[in-house]
C-alpha cells in the first residue's frame, strides 16, 4: 500500500530538547510521517570551521525514527555561516551596483566562488558519511531553493567559460549578441562581464545569457553535491526543492532531469479564487516536469503572505489545498514548517502548530486532515488526465523580462496563466510541456506568447500541426530566435507560414479593445495581414478597424491581442471543441480532477464556495467508503474523493496519452 | 516674574554687519529674548584646523546682550566641515549600502568615529572656554537633532561593545537573536556586523538592537560634551533640541534624564486640523519626557513643509499654533529660523523675518506675539492636567517598523496617535508615559499597540489594573519579549490572562470590518477566545462573523482591531466614564486645555474653526485683563487664556498626580 | 535649386554585405540623399587598440557615393569600445553614489578622464585622416548626443578648475554657494567635490555650477573633435545632433555657436496632438538655437516610444510630422535609423525599414514623402514668421529641477511649453530667445517661471518693456540671482518694480483655484499688493479671495498663478491684441505655419483631426502644382503647401525681424 507524505520542515535547532519531546508527541497525533530537517542548519552543525557538532541532530533523527517518522535530510548548503564570510569575503555575493552583500539573512553565498563550492560540497560528505546508514534516512533534500544570483568576478570568469562552451569562436557572441549595436564588439573574452549597472539600456542577449549560465552554473553546484552523496547513499532519493518566481534563474526543465523526484515549495501570490487557480497552474506544471511523479514539499499551513500582509487560511482550506495539490500528482502535502518559529525573520509565517500552540483551530485541522490522507494514497499512482498541453518555456518568460520591449505590459507568466485559466475554469485536465517535446498524443496544444523560437521549437510545432492536432498560438510568439534576434519579414517569423498571417506592426495599446464578436481584449493589438488564414474575429473602432484579431487556418489558430478572460474562454471553448472535447459545465468555483490507474477511475471534487453543492458524479468516496447513488454532495468549502471502475467511464471519453519523456531541453 | 522664551535660531554668518544691525532692532520691535546661536557655524568658527575665527561671534553675543537679548549656545557638532572629511575620510557615515556620504549637505560624520568623537568635544571646549562668563549665555544648546546613522567598521566594532554588555555571553545574544533561524549562529563577536545589505530579510532582533545602540550611542556623544560644558559653566543649564520621526533611532524617554530641559523641534507633517492634533500630541509628549517642563526650540514661522510642498500658515495660526505649545506647557516659543536664508538648501524655509522683508504680514504677527506673550508668563510653572495616560514606547515603534511583520499597515505611531486623537476630541488632558512608570495616579491608562513588553512592563501594567484604574489596551500589544521573540500560547502572551482572551490568530484585513454596534473598524482584526472577558462589541459579516472584538474584563479593556475614529470615540467615551469621567462637550475644532497652580487655574482655548466661537466660561482674560461674564468669545482662528480662583473649579473634577519620576527606563 | 535632407541613421556594421545591396536599391527607391554612418561604430573600426578595420566603412562609403547619396560621417565618441573599459578602468562614469558603471550600453565613459579625451581626438583624427576626400562627405556628425555625467576624481578635478575660472577666489565660491549654511565652508579648493550622495538636502548653488560645469566640460570635448576636423577639413560642415531632457545638462544656447548647424533628435514624449505641440515647440527651439537654420537629425519612423510603450503612427503620421519640421525650417527630415535592428538594446525602435521589409505600409509612406520632398526644398531659405518670443533658459530649469523648493509641483518645461502651447493654438508663430537676446524686433515677449535673472538679464527685459512691445511674465520668474540666492525685498525680485507689484509669500496649493473670471488655474498662488499695477483677474474664494491673481502695468502682464489651458489661451488673447495681434480662427487640430522670403510666401498646413478640412487660402499648392480657388481641402491627417507671391500678403500683416544675433550667453 502506497503512502501519501505528510509534514514538513522541522527545525529543532529553534528549540530546546523539552519541546522535542512535544514536537514527537504531536506529529504523531497529526499522523505525520515525514520531517524535513536540516535545511539552515549550517552554523548549527558546524559553528566554527572544522568543528561539528552533531549531537542534537543524531538525537532529533533518533527521536523521529523512534516515533516512525521518516526523514528528508538537507544539506544546508543555502546559508553558509557567518565564520564562512569572514573567512572568505570574496564568497559574499554582489549586487550588479557592486554591493557587497553582508550575512545576516539567508542565502548570502556566491555560487561562483571556489571557496563556497568546496564547502558545500565539503558539509554535504560529512552529513552523508554520518547519516548514510541511519534508518530513518529517506530522501536528500540538497540546499533549498536555488535561485541566488551575483555579479563578482568569481561569476564574471565562469560566465566566460560558459559562454566558451557555447559559442566556441568569440565572433559567434559577438554575433548573437548584436555587439555591432552601441559600439560593444569584444576583442577578447576578458572583455565580457555579467550584466553590472550600465549607464542605459542593457544588451538583452547578454541578459538572457545570463540568466541561462546562472540556472546552468547553480545546477552544477547541486550536481557537484548529488554525486557525493550518491556515491555515499545510492539507494536514497535525492532532490531539491524548487521556487518559481520572475527572479529565479532556473529551467526546471532541464532541472528535473537530474532530481529523483520533483519537489516544488509553492506560495501563491494572490488570495481567493485566484490562488485556487494558481495552486493548479503550480501543481499542473510541477507534474509535468516530474513526467507525472511529483512532490510538494512546502506549502503554509495557516495564514500566507501576500504582498506583505498575512491572509488566513479560513477553515478547511488548508485542507482543501493539500487535496488540490495531491489530485494533481503531488505524492503528499508538506508544509513549512512544522513549529512557527518564535524568532527571526519569518516568526510570523505560519507552522502546522501555530503560535498558539496545539490546542487551536489551525492544529486540529491538521490533526484531521492526517488522519484522511491515507485514505487518498491507493491514487497515488494513478495518471492524471489530461488531452490539452500548455508550452512552458522558461527561456521565452527571460527574454521578455527585461526593458525597451514593444510594451511594459507585457508578461509571460500571465500569459501562459491565462490559457490555463480558461482550461481550468472549462475543467479540463492540462499538462505543460516543453516546446521541443513530442506533442502528438495532445488533442490541444495551446502556445502562450513563446517569444524565443529557434529551429528545433519551430520543427516540433509544426510537426505537432501537421498531425492534425488543435493548436493555439498566441501573440508574441516566435518573434526572436535562441539569440532574441527578430525573425525579419513580418511577425511572428517563427510561425508565418503555419498561421497564414504576417503582422506588421505591434500596437500595443493602453485599456480595452473592442472585437466584432462584441467581446473585449486589452493591452495589446497588431496589423495582421491574412495570408492563407480566415479572420474569426475583426478589431471594431480604433485605428485597427476590421483588420483580423483572431485568425484560423484548418486546425491553426492565433490571437493576436489579449482576450479577456470572458473572450479567451469562447476562443478556448471553439478550440477544443474542434478537438472534440466536450467542457464540462460546472457551477463557478467547482474543481473537478480526473486520474486514472489501470484499474480504477478517481474523480476529486474541490468546491472552492461558500455553499453545499450537488453534483451528478457516483463512485465509492474513498473517505467514507460508501457508494454515492448517482450524485454526490460536496460541503462548502470542502472536497471528495470518488474511485470508480474504468469501465464505468461514459464513451466518447478518452485519455492522452502523457508525454513522459522531455526531450531538447 | 517668569518670562517666556520668544526667538529662534539666529545665523548670523549667513549675513553681513549691516544686516545684524538692522536684526537687533527688528528683535528688539518683535520682543525677542533668546537667541540660538552657532548650530551650524563649525567652519565660520574653524576655517581651517586648529584655526578659530571667534571675532565676529564675539560680536554678535555682545550685540545681543547689548539688545537685552539671551543667548543659546549650540556646538555647532551636528555638521563638520569640509576640511574634516578631508582629514578624517574614516569619519564620514556609511549607508547600509556601503556607501561612504560626502560633505555637502549636514550630518555628514559617523558618530562612532574617533576623530569625529575628538573633535565634537574638542570644538565644545573651545566654545565653553571662550564664552563661560559671557553675560549673554543663558543656555547651552549640544548638537542639533541627534539622530543620524552609520553601518561603518567604527560603528560594527562599538556595536559590539555594547552587545557584549548587554548579553555577556556570544550564546545569549545567538538565543535572543534567535541565530539558529537561518543559519546565522556567531561563534565569534567579530562576525557580529550592523544590518548591512543583505540577500533578503533581515533579523529583526539585530535590527531593533541597532537601533538601541545608536539610541545609546548618540547619548554617549552628548554626554561627552555635556561634561566638559558643565564643568566650565556649572549654573547653565544644557540641553540638546530632540527631533520626532520614524527614522530618528532616539529613545527620548532616556534621554530626558541627561537633559537640564527637554527641547523639541517640532514640524507637523500635515496640514488642516491634522496638524493641531499633531501639535497638540508633539506637546504631551514633550511635557511628559520633560516631567512637566520643556521647550518648543524650534517650529516654521510662516510656510511649512509637508510632502515637500509649502502650506502657508493663514492669518493667526502662527500665534495660535505658538499659543498651543505653551498652553502645554513649552517655556516659550521659539522658531526657526529669525530670518529665512537667502541661500543653502533650506533657502524656502520661512522665517521670523521673511525674504519679503520686515513690511510683511508675517512679521506684523510675529511683532504682535511678541507682546502678548509676557502675559501669560505667570502660567509657566502651572501644571497641565491630565487624568489619563497613554504610554509611549520607542522600541515597540522600531520593533514594528520592519518588513515581514503580519501587515505593512501596522503602524505604531498611528495607534498611538488615534488613541491620544480620541483624548484630544474628548477635550481630556493627557500625559504620556513610560511602561515601566507609576501609573496609579492616573483615572485611565491606554496601552496601545505596545508590541513589546518584558516582565518589568508585564508587572507595571498588572499592578496598574490592580490598582483599579481604567485599563484599555490594544491589538498588537504584549506580542513578544525585549528580543522580538513571541510569547507563546496565544496573543497577546503578556497580556492574555488579564484580559481573559486568547488569541488565536491575527487577521489583518483591506478595507473596513462592520461591528455588529454599527460601527466600522479597518486594517486589522484577531479570532479571539473569551476566557473571563465579555465581548462588548462582535465582529460582523466575514470569516469573524459573531466573534468577540472588542472585550472587558472589569476595568480592563481590550480592542482586538483598528477601529475608525467615530467607534474609538465611542469606545473611550465608554473607558472615560468608567472612570468617572466626563468629557467636555465642545464644539468641533475647539480645544481647551487646564493648567492649574497653587492658587489659580488656567484655560487656554483654541479656535481652530473659521466662525467665532461663544463659550461659557468665565475668568479673567491674561490679554485684557478684563473678567468674562459667564461667557467668553474667541474669535475665529485665534485664542484666549483665562485665569479663575482654584475655589471656582466646579465640585467633583479633580487633578491627577502627574507620574514626575520616569522609572525603569 | 536647394535639396532637403531625407534619410537617416545608417548602421551597415550590423547586417551583412547582402543587405547592403538590398540598401541600396531600397534607398534609391525611397529617395534617399543623406545617411548618418558610424555613430556607434569604434568597436567595429577599431576592434583593438590600434588595429583599425576600414575596409567595411571604405565599401559602404563607396556604395553610398555610387548610388548619389551623401554621407554625414560621425565620430564614435560616445561608445568606446569594451577594450577601452579595461585599458582605462578610470575612465569608467561613476554614479553620485560611487557605482562604476560598466560597460555594457552605451556612454560608458567619464569626459574628464584624460585617457578618455585623449582617445575620442584620436579616433576623430583617423577618420578625419582617411576620409577626408572621400567624395561623398558631406558632414561631420561629432559624437552622438552630449549629455552624460559623471561624479569621479577626475571630474572633481576639473570642476575645481572650472570652479576657479568662474570664482577666482575661494572666498567668493564660498559666497555666491551659501555655505554658511550648513557648515560648508570651503578653506581649500580640493574640499569641493561635484554632488556626491549625502546626508540630507544638497546644496543647491553647488548642483546648479556642476550642471554649468558638466555643459562646458562637454562641450570642451566636442571642441577638440572640431578642431581636428577643420584643420583636416576645412569646407565640411561640423555639427552633434542635440538631445534634449531634464536630465541633459546641456545649453544649447551656449552649444549652437559652436556647431555649423543646429541639429536635433526628436522623440515626443507624449501620444495624440500633444505630440504635436511637442513637435512644434522643439522645432521651433531648434530654429531659434540655429538662427533660423536648422536640421532634424532624428526622428521616429513608425511607432515611438511613450513611457515605455509603442505607439504606432498611423498612416499619415509620419509623413505630417515630417512637414511639420520642416515646415518650421528643417533642412530635412532624417530618421533613426534606416533599419530596424535585429538585435540589440533598441530591437524594437522603428525604422525606415522596418522588421516587415520593404513590403510594408510603413516603408510604402517612406517612399511617398521621399518622392515628394524634393517640392518642398524651394522653400528651405524662406524665413519663418515670428511675432512673438518665449524666453528660454537652461539655467532656470536646472535651478528648478531639485528637491526643496515651495512645491515639488515647479515645472519649468511645463510652464514654457504652457506658453508655446497657447500661441501655437491661436496659430501665431513663435520663436524662442536667449533671455539676453535683443528683444525689440517682437510684439510680444512672454517669460515663463524665468527663476534666475542677472543683472544683464534684468536690463534686457527692462529695456525691452521700454521699448513699448507687450509683455507677459509668470510666476517664479526673476526670483533669484545667477547663484540661486533669493533677491530680497519681496518676489520677484528682479521685476518687483517693472511689474508694479510686491508678493509677500507663496502659497502653492494642490489642485484648482477659482479666479473671478470664472476661469480655473492650479498647482500655486501668491499673495500680491499691487504697487503701481491693477488687478485684471483676482483670486476667487480660499484664503487669497479678492487678492489680485492677474495684474498688469501698461505693456507688462504677471501671471502669479499656473492658468489652465482656457485661462491661458484667453490671456495671451488679451496680450496679442495689446500688441495688434489677430489670432487666425483655425478650427481645432489645424496648424498653420507661414514663411517668406524674397519673393514668395508659404504656407504649410496641418490637418491632424479625422476629418477632412476646408480652409480659405489661396496659392500655388507646391505638391501637384496647382492653383487653389480660393480655398483648400487638407484630407484628414494630411497637408498642405501653397506658395503665394508676397503682394498677396494682406494688408496690416508684417513679419518680425528674427534675432539672428544671439548675445549674452
Amino acid at each position: 500500500m502506497p503512502e501519501l507524505y505528510y509534514g514538513g520542515d522541522y527545525n529543532p535547532e529553534q528549540w530546546s530538547p523539552e519541546v522535542w519531546a512535544e514536537d514527537m508527541e504531536l506529529m504523531r497525533r497529526a499522523g505525520v510521517n515525514l520531517a524535513t530537517v536540516g535545511v539552515f542548519s549550517w552554523s548549527s552543525l558546524e559553528p566554527e570551521p572544522g568543528r561539528y557538532e552533531f549531537g542534537w541532530l543524531d538525537q532529533v533523527l533518533d527521536l523521529l525514527h523512534g516515533n516512525g517518522i521518516k526523514v528528508n535530510l538537507a544539506t544546508p548548503t543555502a546559508s553558509p555561516p557567518p565564520w564562512f564570510s569572514l573567512a572568505h569575503p570574496d564568497a559574499l555575493p554582489v549586487t550588479a551596483d557592486g554591493v557587497r552583500l553582508m550575512h545576516g539573512s539567508r542565502d548570502t553565498y556566491c555560487v561562483s566562488a571556489p571557496a563556497y563550492r568546496e564547502a558545500a560540497v565539503g558539509i554535504a560528505r560529512v552529513l552523508g558519511e554520518r547519516y548514510r546508514d541511519h534508518p530513518a534516512l529517506a530522501m536528500w533534500h540538497v540546499h533549498n531553493e536555488y535561485g541566488s544570483t551575483c555579479h563578482c568576478d568569481h561569476v564574471a570568469a565562469s560566465f566566460r567559460t560558459w559562454l566558451q562552451r557555447r559559442y566556441g569562436e568569440l565572433g559567434a557572441l559577438n554575433a548573437a549578441w548584436t555587439t555591432a549595436f552601441w559600439s560593444q564588439g569584444y576583442s577578447a573574452w576578458e572583455q565580457v562581464f555579467p550584466p553590472r549597472r550600465t549607464q542605459y539600456l542593457p544588451n538583452p542577449s547578454q541578459m538572457l545569457d545570463f540568466r541561462r549560465f546562472l540556472s546552468d552554473e547553480l545546477l552544477t553546484a547541486y550536481q557537484e553535491q548529488k554525486s557525493v552523496l550518491r556515491a555515499l547513499t545510492p539507494d536514497i532519493p535525492i532532490t531539491t526543492n524548487f521556487v518559481f518566481g520572475a527572479w529565479v534563474p532556473v529551467d526546471h526543465w532541464r532541472w528535473s532531469r537530474e532530481v529523483d523526484l520533483v519537489a516544488i515549495d509553492h506560495y501563491p501570490g494572490s488570495a481567493g479564487i485566484e490562488a485556487e487557480q494558481q495552486t493548479a497552474f503550480g501543481a499542473d506544471l510541477a507534474r509535468s516536469w516530474g513526467g507525472g511523479r511529483w512532490l510538494l514539499m512546502e506549502q503554509a499551513a495557516g495564514s500566507f503572505n501576500v504582498g506583505g500582509r498575512l491572509h488566513s487560511k479560513e477553515p478547511g482550506r488548508m485542507a482543501r489545498n493539500s487535496v488540490s495539490h495531491i489530485a494533481r500528482g503531488s505524492s503528499g502535502a508538506l508544509f513549512f514548517q512544522w513549529r512557527a518559529s518564535q524568532g527571526g525573520a519569518e516568526r510570523f509565517h505560519s507552522g502546522m502548530v501555530p503560535h498558539a500552540g496545539a490546542d487551536s483551530r489551525a492544529f486540529r485541522e491538521i490533526t484531521e486532515l492526517g488522519e484522511l490522507l491515507p485514505r487518498l494514497a491507493e491514487a497515488d499512482s494513478a495518471e492524471v488526465e489530461a488531452e490539452v498541453a500548455i508550452l512552458w518555456d522558461a527561456e521565452s518568460w527571460w527574454a521578455t523580462d527585461g526593458p525597451a520591449l514593444p510594451s511594459p505590459a507585457i508578461d509571460y507568466l500571465a500569459a501562459v496563466q491565462a490559457a490555463h485559466r480558461q482550461l481550468w475554469q472549462l475543467g479540463i485536465g492540462t499538462d505543460f510541456a516543453h516546446p521541443t517535446a513530442d506533442l502528438t498524443a495532445y488533442r490541444v496544444v495551446v502556445v502562450p506568447s513563446l517569444y524565443l523560437a529557434g529551429a528545433e521549437v519551430i520543427a516540433s510545432i509544426n510537426q505537432y500541426a501537421a498531425s492534425g492536432g488543435q493548436l493555439l498560438i498566441t501573440a508574441l510568439s516566435g518573434i526572436a530566435d535562441e539569440t532574441t534576434q527578430i525573425r525579419l519579414g513580418g511577425y511572428p517569423g517563427a510561425f508565418r507560414e503555419l498561421l497564414g498571417i504576417r503582422v506588421e506592426e505591434f500596437l500595443p495599446v493602453d485599456g480595452t479593445i473592442e472585437l466584432d464578436t462584441g467581446e473585449l481584449a486589452e493591452g495589446w493589438s497588431e496589423r495582421v495581414l491574412l495570408e492563407g488564414a480566415e479572420a474569426i474575429a475583426r478589431y471594431q473602432g480604433g485605428v485597427l478597424d476590421g483588420w483580423p484579431a483572431i485568425t484560423r487556418r484548418d486546425n491553426v489558430w492565433y490571437s493576436s491581442t489579449w482576450l479577456t478572460d470572458p473572450a479567451y474562454r469562447s476562443l478556448m471553448t471553439q478550440v477544443v471543441h474542434a478537438a472534440g472535447i466536450t467542457p464540462a459545465e460546472l457551477p463557478a468555483g467547482i474543481e473537478v480532477i480526473t486520474r486514472r490507474s489501470a484499474d480504477a477511475r478517481y474523480r476529486y471534487i474541490l468546491n472552492h464556495t461558500a455553499g453545499d453543492v450537488r453534483l451528478p458524479y457516483d463512485g465509492i468516496d474513498l473517505i467514507t467508503g460508501e457508494q454515492t447513488d448517482g450524485e454526490v454532495t460536496v460541503a462548502a468549502g470542502g472536497w471528495t474523493a470518488l474511485r470508480t471502475k474504468p469501465a464505468e467511464q461514459p464513451p466518447g471519453e478518452s485519455v492522452a496519452k502523457r508525454n513522459q519523456s522531455i526531450t531538447g531541453c
